[in-house]
């Protein structure tokens, strides 16, 4: 009590009495790392001397930020939605008019401001089946079975959310890889689920070893019930891209130990290396027959922000779910309603990646062409990359098959190991922390992805390449 | 195990295995009447014949999707923002083209298909902040406080996220309005937090009567932790507005009982009713004194899809937090990074929001202009609905004086309530259901929202009003 007798309290909310399960979320590519580097951006703009002049965010793959240009159809299309007074201009193509047209009247009151759907458009959902339905070399979609989102980041937790539940010995598990995208581990941290690692073969290119899955998974199966595997492919942070094989055997796996499969395939278009191919987790359960295509459960997940669009800030996405218990899926339904509807225009957005311009018409020169440039500029920045840093000495890069990181391992002296421990950091956080003081290149550790206990690596995007990767050079001189 | 020996299995994820607080989770605004609004459309589009031809959507506050028209100022630096080579032509105005410009200089690489800051863009912050503080008088906000999200529901389910805990008697406990808007009940639901409920006074315009929060905290405490308070200012779906008095008794409240505030004041243009003005939290608890001011803590939301905006579809919104503590706060940063950002459309559209065409700029007239004229409108439909009701026998309802739909009591027949209930469902379902069937007319039953046992309400949004009303006088005759 203050003197005047109201109150002097402690507050409400407290670390203590918060959400314990928000405090063990981690996310490492919005990490201290990256908060030290908006720091130091905004020491630069005050003027204050470092050995360099800009940070290379290096952290995300965050296209566009890195100079990659939009798709002109995709941003003509969203300009003539957002005004559709410019529908009345002559400065557009009409392919692209007549996208705008489609999508607006698929919006209530034709306008991109009104909510739609919960699950999305149904128009673009549509197209979204369809474009499935030709990736998979005619395998049948069901666009009742297509769930528009906020970014795939938005699909994965949704799902999560009804797999999770269960205490103690009964807790649900989840498997993911290790290294994993951080997503991952956060959500199941905040959904207090049990996070069950198993680990890509880094010495095969990180493939996915079938006796690691089984150890895995009898292992968790003592403390937990696994219920759910999760792959990337094309691999974030990893860059491998599965072969079919590997993706029969992890299908075969799921189906005998009973596991639901989520696959985030958001690099779908994002495969460099040669003898590499994109096999989405759907043809090939349809290909394994009915047995198979019958039964297993599968999420796929898809987004608007990587590939050739790397249109992240509009937040598109879908996931496709096949073979979902009926009484599950209207939970679902109604779980998504709950937020209302996805961005619409990054709906748009998603409707324009799956239905882009096709021959003949007018915008289909220019798209190919962008497109083109856009996949060969990261498919050769692929290949710099594992090129140069495979001739730093103490550096290990495997092939980039897909994707857009590449995740190094990096030999660290005993001496560095050691003052990290006495700074009670992370052995590659140090080293990170340090590249960032000393160059401004900012990359994010490998312990942010996991590792295998004793190996150190770091996870780069891929930035104005050689300006960074030969600054690497002279810093690791230090290590 | 089939014949061939692999297996015909059991769904992994049924009604029975998924997480049961999703199954919990209710919202009435999308829930079985809304599924058979949009069958009974598609029956239409397929030629079966009913007694209307189209289907009237009063269920949401879907403001374009009722015709109201955006306005032409946003949606030019849209354009220009999605795609800017329009910059280079002359039919844009020179302040909208300034504002893109700003926006896009804030994006990285220049584009909004970059990420921003998970916080949401720095500009865009300072932009909100300084809103807030010609908002409330000079009340100063910092905006660092200021956390732009997707529409103004992720906001609050985050503040939700990190209140609760516990279990048992200490489980959190979260007070809201009853009636209440069903993102409060769901949310609460499948963080399995204790909903506890406090009524509103219908008697007198469903004002707060803090005898009823001091009963309601004091059962409550009898079974959890009450830690927070929710206020929605102007209401939903009740439409009152509350009374400086009212809220400054309600922060006296919140003090005293050591409450989190959370106040959803989403509606705060939406002021229709002579003698109502709209009172932000934030302001009344500044003037309230340091006391207040430096202690209790509060988080206030607000969003593009409602007042004269009405643009639902770019889920754009903002909160602030005050008060809040300092490691909680680096959570809650945390936390909305695992979501890498709100969408980058909706931030722009915010900016726009929070900084209008100003007195002199060459968009200003015509701003204005829009903007009264879409809140004359809105405020003439609240008015006319309220006449219009009270003059249907057994329909009773409060002055809209803000927000952005009616709740009316009805007085369902004996028989009607029975006829319900052996259908086993609630009497204003029936109602409402009914309703749809033979008129096309979709409202929300008051179940969904909450209301005193007994009473039977319904909400309608504020569609097309004439058509809508007159038809529900000849449908009423049956109750």
């Amino acid at each position: 009590m203050t003197e005047n007798g109201v109150f002097s309290r402690d507050k409400v909310l407290t670390i203590d009495t918060m959400n314990p399960t928000v405090k063990n979320v981690e996310y490492a590519v919005r990490g201290p790392i990256v908060q030290r580097a908006m720091q130091i951006e905004k020491e630069l703009r005050e003027g204050v001397k470092k050995p360099f002049t800009e940070v290379i965010k290096a952290n995300i793959g965050d296209a566009h930020a890195m100079g990659q240009q939009p798709i002109t159809f995709f941003r003509q299309v969203l300009a003539l939605c957002s005004y559709p007074e410019l529908l009345n201009e002559n400065m557009f193509p009409e392919d692209a008019k007549n996208r705008a047209r489609r999508i607006l009247q698929a919006c209530g009151g034709g306008s991109v401001g009104a909510y739609s759907a919960s699950q999305g458009i149904d128009c673009v959902r549509q197209d979204v089946a369809r474009y499935i339905e030709r990736r998979d070399g005619g395998v049948p979609c069901d666009p009742d079975n297509v769930y528009l989102t906020t970014g795939a980041s938005d699909g994965i937790v949704t799902m999560l959310k009804l797999l999770v539940c269960g205490e103690g010995a009964s807790r649900t598990g989840v498997m993911i890889s290790i290294p994993q995208y951080p997503l991952y581990s956060a959500a199941l941290a905040e959904l207090g689920a049990v996070q069950v690692n198993y680990y890509l073969n880094e010495e095969k290119c990180w493939s996915m070893d079938l006796s690691e899955l089984e150890s895995s998974l009898a292992e968790a199966r003592k403390h937990c019930n696994p219920k759910a595997l999760c792959i990337i492919n094309p691999g974030n942070p990893t860059g491998q891209v599965q072969s079919r094989q590997c993706i029969e055997g992890v299908i075969r796996f799921a189906a005998k130990e009973r596991l639901f499969l989520m696959a985030d395939e958001v690099y779908q278009d994002n495969v460099y290396a040669e003898g590499c191919q994109f096999h989405s987790f759907k043809k090939v359960l349809f290909e394994l027959g009915p047995e198979y295509s019958d039964n297993v459960e599968l999420a796929s997940f898809h987004s608007t922000s990587k590939c050739y669009m790397g249109e992240c800030g509009f937040r598109g996405g879908y996931m496709e779910v096949i073979n979902m218990d009926a009484e599950v899926q209207a939970q679902l339904s109604k779980l998504v309603s709950v937020r209302l509807c996805p961005p619409v225009p990054g709906q748009a957005l998603m409707d324009l990646v799956v239905n882009s311009p096709q021959p003949g018409e007018p915008s289909h020169i220019t798209f190919m062409k962008e497109r083109t440039a856009t996949l060969s500029l990261l498919a050769e920045k692929a290949k710099l990359t594992e090129q140069i840093l495979n001739t730093v000495p103490g550096i290990t890069c495997n092939p980039v098959q897909g994707a857009m990181y590449s995740f190094p391992n990096i030999s660290l002296p005993e001496k560095s190991i050691k003052e990290a421990k006495a700074l009670g950091q992370a052995p590659d956080m140090f080293y990170c922390m340090k590249l960032l003081e000393e160059t401004g290149i900012c990359l994010v550790p490998g312990s942010g992805f996991g590792q295998k206990d004793g190996t150190y690596h770091f996870r780069s995007g891929q930035p104005s390449l050689l300006k960074h990767f030969i600054t690497a050079f002279h810093i690791l001189r230090w290590v």
